[in-house]
């Protein structure tokens, strides 16, 4: 059968800073062709969002389908580990590496709980670019996925949402991002002679104290409300007898399933219009949510199954693929503890990866008999 | 009889960038001793704001006394000039060079005015140091004249105040000047999880939007009302979902006769500290103001025997060395017109060089007899 932790220990040996390529989908590759998985590898994209590898694995036929989403490319390791961030080693139960935690502890997880089971149709969605732009990753793959007639009835995410302790939570949803550049214009001219000259500053400041104002929505069922928070402020004027010529701020907009990335760009510039600003932006990602339904109460009865916890149903927290994913069908995330995600020293207990390959192989079992 | 346009040549040859040492020195000297005047040079300061080359000369004793105040530092000359600007050429009526009219055209035609007048006591208070920090230029001027026991009645700074033709406009007070740099301190943190930052923008944003609602003043009899522009903002957050450690702002206020820079900085800081911010200030220069009396008498009638013109009495612009010799007697500038100082092609049109003279002429001979 294969070990879970040996599988992960093999992965975090493949160093596979994003963008990754190779290696470490040579290991992934023999790992699922060993249990009777057809595997595609691909390249996507060009600089400078790619090349990007990605990989699509496939086994059994008929009955019901899930798919098993994730990345091998992790992020940059930094500066300070205890040991080599690629060693891969156990320590005192803890297997260190970057990704132990995000997500190749739940990759080689996933890869473990499909060796046990036989029944159903089961898929891996697994892309070398999710930390990265994200341009040709998983929205490659699900290009591919529709090609090859591929269409799962559930999708589970492997990130890291588990909490203080494994299967507290597990995300059903997620805000929304979109990032918002305001400038406004004015005239420059000398302080000693402001009617010369139009400063944008105070045309700013009013606008930046009515976007404060703003209020987009309340708390919901499964949401927080939207925010709003303005992340710069830049005029860069060294001189300090000059009125400056124009004055810029960038907002960060985290949005709930009640806002639309766009909508909320035009309500922006028609503010930032009626004090001769103007903006650009881009949209990050729209939020999403999968009702609680099948899925998460397979996931959630896997839970408790083996750790005894009823999970939290939640949408907090940045943005992750299952936006790409949640368009295909009912999307859930669950994976290990977060704590040490994008950190130094980086590890996953060696007792969480193999209760999460035990859930993992639970959620299978259950939901390739779903109804 | 001295020539003004020769001596002012003379001068602008003697290249003088701030701060000024040396041969600009040497020239007015020279033009000084030779009609009577016993002159005295000291050099004051360290660095970095000096050393500063400074010039006292007196004649006469008894009577009433007159000092005229001026620089011979100019500013540099900048990239463009269709001849050199070092040259003082004269080129179809107008004598070429940086600081012909700010303001060495001004000191060869107070030096040539003095050179048609015997009676009375006259000074000259010409520092090295005007364009730039003036740390060690007129302050240092006015202890040597304490020092020497010199106290003029008047002073008439020759600054080039007039706007359109000669004579228009003379000053009779400046407004004061502050800076002040506001910090908002907030707590880093990521947009995701607003609840666990703090961001100082909105707080900054406040702030500022009640200082732009703050009326310190109204025009009052010889003052615009005083100003506060904002000048700069900064935050410095490249990272786009990330809630800044830190905001600020930096504050410009020209203020008039109704206010002083440290109640300023006080009431601007009490306003910070309501929204968590903390400011260092520095005042540049207070408000002055010589009400009109006999002094602006004399030169709006020798302005207006001249050219035919009533000069307009006014307290605009930026600051100059006038805040300081107003504490020692009512004090005056006029000078040549303003339009090209500190410009590419600074000139003077040799006429108005000779008029100047005239009217400076005309002002020692009223201003020495004065009850
Ligand atoms: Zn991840
Ligand atoms: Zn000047």
């Amino acid at each position: 059968m294969t070990d879970p932790v040996a599988l992960a220990a093999a992965l975090i040996r493949a160093e596979s800073v994003t963008p990754a390529r190779g290696a470490v989908f040579d290991v992934l590759e023999e790992a699922l062709a060993a249990i009777g998985f057809a595997v595609e590898r691909f390249v996507a994209g060009e600089a400078p969002d790619g090349p990007v590898e990605n990989l699509l694995a496939l086994r059994g036929e008929g009955g019901r389908h899930l798919a098993f989403a994730g990345h091998v490319d992790v992020v940059p390791a930094g500066e300070g580990w205890t040991g080599s961030p690629w060693s891969g080693e156990v320590r005192g139960g803890l297997l260190y590496g970057r990704g132990a935690v995000d997500m190749k502890g739940a990759v080689a997880a996933f890869v473990a709980a499909a060796d046990r089971q036989r029944g159903g149709t089961l898929s891996l969605v697994v892309t070398g670019d999710e930390e990265g732009p994200a341009t040709f990753g998983t929205v490659a793959l699900i290009e591919r996925m529709a090609a090859r007639g591929i269409r799962p009835d559930w999708c589970l995410v492997g990130e890291p949402t588990s909490a203080r302790t494994l299967g507290d939570t597990i995300k059903i949803g997620r805000r929304g991002s979109v990032n918002i550049w305001i400038e406004v214009a004015g005239r420059q001219g000398h302080v000693a002679y402001p009617h010369l000259a139009d400063n944008p500053v105070p045309r700013l400041v009013r606008l930046l104290a009515e976007i404060d104002a703003v209020v987009l929505d309340r708390r919901n069922r499964w949401f927080q409300p939207s925010n709003i928070e303005v992340t710069d402020l830049h005029v860069g004027n060294p001189a300090t007898n000059v009125i400056p010529a124009s004055a810029r701020a960038r907002l960060s907009i985290r949005f709930n399933d009640e806002q639309r990335g766009d909508a909320l760009v035009e309500r922006i510039g028609a503010l930032a219009a009626a004090h001769g600003g103007t903006v650009t932006a881009r949209v990050s990602g729209e939020a999403f949510l999968t009702e609680p339904g099948p899925l998460s109460d397979v996931v959630s009865a896997a839970i408790e199954a083996r750790v005894g916890l009823v999970p939290e149903l939640s949408t907090t927290g940045g943005t992750s693929d299952a936006r790409f994913l949640s368009r295909l069908c009912p999307t859930v995330e669950f994976g290990l503890l977060n704590a040490t995600m994008h950190q130094v020293d980086e590890a996953v207990a060696v007792d969480d990866l193999r209760a999460l390959a035990d859930i993992y192989a639970d959620v299978i079992a259950r939901s390739v008999t779903l109804a």
